[in-house]
């Protein structure tokens, strides 16, 4: 996808100074060997690499802090990198400079199992963190599906499969230590539940993708495992029927801990992918937490309410073997996609829209798909509104990138004109630049750049994504 | 209170020409004579009334911006005026300036009942927000005790007895629309669930108290009324013993959708004031949603853990008509309490702190004032680590107001040593503007000041609040 860096894409000046400087200071963990540039310049995005001029290995705050005052000092780009699951070009240096790779800073720092919070390093990955608490009765609910880094879910606002139970990263990041653009760092929040002190620091980093500073310690809240989990799949004849059961669950207040779409061509590719059974037809995916009795509850109002929406094949998952394999067909789901056209990049798109619209939209998109000669499965977090559309397409055919990118525009305008937004929980990255004015206005979008301006003067951090901004 | 004022306390020049304008374009709605801004001077705190020059009493968001505009034109404050119920001094003109009154902005605009949201002007009180979703089976739960309007719930971040279960104001708006400081007008969030599209605007303006712009429309999340409730009470031998119970009760994950306390005096205060009869000693207050059977199991895993910490007395209310009684009872705790000292006023404090210090502060709290002269009665969100001491004083003694802010002093030094926040739910205003620079660090509010100087260069939005900020 060319289009849209091209007119950001002006590298800037890498001076021999700085790399002496870093060299200096971090020896062999300063890297600027082509395949470590190579690795960093990239994500799970279809755009063609921009690689930064120098890759840093860091393992402390005071290192981070280093580097972004160097980085400051020479006017050159600060890009912070987790574990590279990004899907919208979040992590490409577009204009050059330093990305810092924090997967070292991967150390939990404090369990507090009291207070059901945990604080991390920003390279925790989220199952890492999960495998730290095994023992505590505890566990982190947010599941973007990839195996991201908690700095990175921070940055974006990701959420994922849970997030109708529990919420996103925005609802559950407690505190931030943030290194800022001119090297300071602050601690935004604390440990306690709530707080009305002052600005909300913690949610403004949250979701900022790396523009207005480094996130380098993160506390988020945790939550008592439930007593019992159950899951449940149906298959439904079409979109239609799927959605409004779901629909129906979230108005009545069913406290469904997930509730996944998967649209037939979704549940093929997962057939094929590691051999399971479910019927290729519109599918639900369910799983309740509570206590014995709330879960069977939850599942008997669910069983119901699928009955009438003409659901069939309703179908249990109590032992947490058959639970681990329903999820991981729902987790693999992404990479199943990409094997149904071998060689092919996914252009994925995120709108969300209220629920009372989530029918229409989907159903107008399916429409709007059945006319295009790309292979698009759809799959959503139907809960919260939130859908994916994977388009497969041939990285070296420039119209099936046009196409996939006129779909993406006609599903995120429909979205917006229903009271949606662009990005559900992938953040804008490059990708979504487009549409920001649209879903925020001119005076939003200026609201968003005052604030830029205001942190990151001669923007060093990520330039070049989420708006268009000149230092 | 003089002292935390003073140094902000410089009036600005109010020209002729605004009042001449804003006579012009508001006739009799823009008012001078002196009942009308003294009533707009002050608010529940024990400050001294400080007078704004002029009150407008507006009716639409380009209402607002013709006030706004007026007032930037000359540099003059202005301030949002919902129901007068902030306890920290947010209301009062410590600058002059124009108070623009939102009461008659009281539409309710537009129910979504199947997206669970509605929007509404921020004049409209909770209590009126409530009635009028009264036959659509949904709820808004923030519950601050008093009759607030949810602009100034918003601007606050206010939360209250259900922020355990459904959060506080900072989870429940989904969008905003703001007047800006120079009259342009955004509009944050959608009315999708969720969004991960660039900065989070609708947090920034949550809790911002006026200070970066005044908002005109907000839409909160709505929920289903619980098919059950139930209430309980129950009283304590020690403050200790009933905190203990209620940090077991969030441990366990049990989704109890309130839970309260009040010590012995708050429990007098309470019975003389409305004829209750309840045990003189530290009580809890529980309230239970869900289905029939999942209230029951809440109740009884609560009255287990009850019994475990030496509570007695253990009383359950089902029927709707006692648990009004119970909650009129804590909702009227504020005003029974100040009947305890005809002719008193109140410095309440507000910390929150992390649940597993939640004992240790309150009973070195309690040791604390045991050697105060003043009446002190404690009730607390202890669900969420949030307490409040309200000290009762003769306005008219300045020995009590400094033995009050004495005392509120070592409470949010306590409460920061272990981890919390000065404020939990009521706000900075100008009473815990002394504390803010201790819990955010000076870089901290100094990212706050560059915020409010991208937004509001000449310092017209509510001035001389949250921190001290020149233009």
């Amino acid at each position: 996808m060319n289009h849209p860096i091209a007119p950001l894409a002006v590298r800037r000046a890498f001076p021999a100074a700085l790399l002496d400087s870093l060299k200096s200071q971090f020896a062999e963990r300063a890297s600027t060997t082509a395949a470590v540039r190579e690795h960093h310049g990239r994500d799970e995005s279809p755009y063609d690499p921009q690689l930064p001029d120098a890759v840093v290995f860091v393992t402390t705050t005071d290192e981070v802090q280093t580097v972004v005052r160097l980085c400051a000092e020479h006017g050159v780009p600060v890009i912070a990198y987790g574990n590279g699951s990004s899907l919208e070009g979040h992590l490409l240096a577009v204009q050059g400079g330093v990305s810092i790779d924090l997967s070292g800073m991967n150390r939990v720092l404090s369990i507090n199992a009291e207070d059901l919070t945990v604080t991390v390093e920003p390279g925790v990955s989220r199952k890492q963190l999960n495998e730290a608490l095994k023992d505590t009765g505890l566990f982190f609910p947010i599941d973007p599906g990839a195996d991201a880094s908690i700095g990175g879910m921070s940055a974006t606002r990701a959420s994922g499969t849970n997030a109708v139970r529990y919420g996103t990263m925005r609802e559950n990041v407690l505190g931030l230590n943030v290194v800022l653009a001119d090297g300071r760092v602050i601690k935004t929040g604390t440990r306690a539940r709530k707080s009305a002190a002052g600005y909300d620091l913690t949610r403004l980093f949250v979701g900022s993708e790396g523009t207005l500073g480094v996130i380098t310690e993160i506390t988020v809240r945790l939550y008592p495992q439930p007593e019992a989990v159950s899951a449940a799949v149906c298959a439904f004849a079409s979109m239609g029927d799927a959605v409004r059961a779901v629909i129906e669950t979230i108005q009545m207040g069913v406290p469904v801990a997930r509730v996944e779409f998967l649209d037939s061509l979704t549940v093929r590719a997962i057939n094929r992918y590691a051999n399971y059974t479910f019927r290729e037809s519109p599918m639900l995916f369910f799983e309740f937490h509570g206590t014995a009795a709330s879960v069977k509850e939850q599942a008997e109002t669910v069983q119901e309410i699928v009955a009438q929406n003409a659901g069939a094949d309703f179908e249990w998952a109590t032992r947490p073997e058959d639970r681990s394999r329903l999820w991981n067909a729902r987790h693999n789901a992404f990479f199943a996609m990409l094997q149904l056209k071998p060689g092919c990049r996914a252009v994925t798109t995120d709108v969300c829209v209220p629920i009372s619209r989530l029918a229409e939209c989907v159903i107008e998109t399916e429409e709007d798909l059945k006319r295009s000669s790309l292979l698009c499965p759809i799959v959503g977090h139907v809960g919260d509104g939130n859908f994916h559309v994977a388009m497969l397409l041939d990285p070296n055919k420039p119209e099936e990138r046009a196409e996939a990118e006129g779909i993406n525009e006609r599903i995120v305008q429909r979205a917006l004109r229903m009271g949606g937004t662009c990005s559900g929980e992938h953040g804008v990255g490059l990708h979504k630049m487009g549409f920001m004015i649209e879903e925020h206005g001119e005076d939003g979008i200026d609201v968003m750049r005052s604030i830029k301006h205001a942190l990151d003067p001669n923007n060093i951090m990520n330039p070049g994504k989420i708006f268009s901004f000149a230092a």
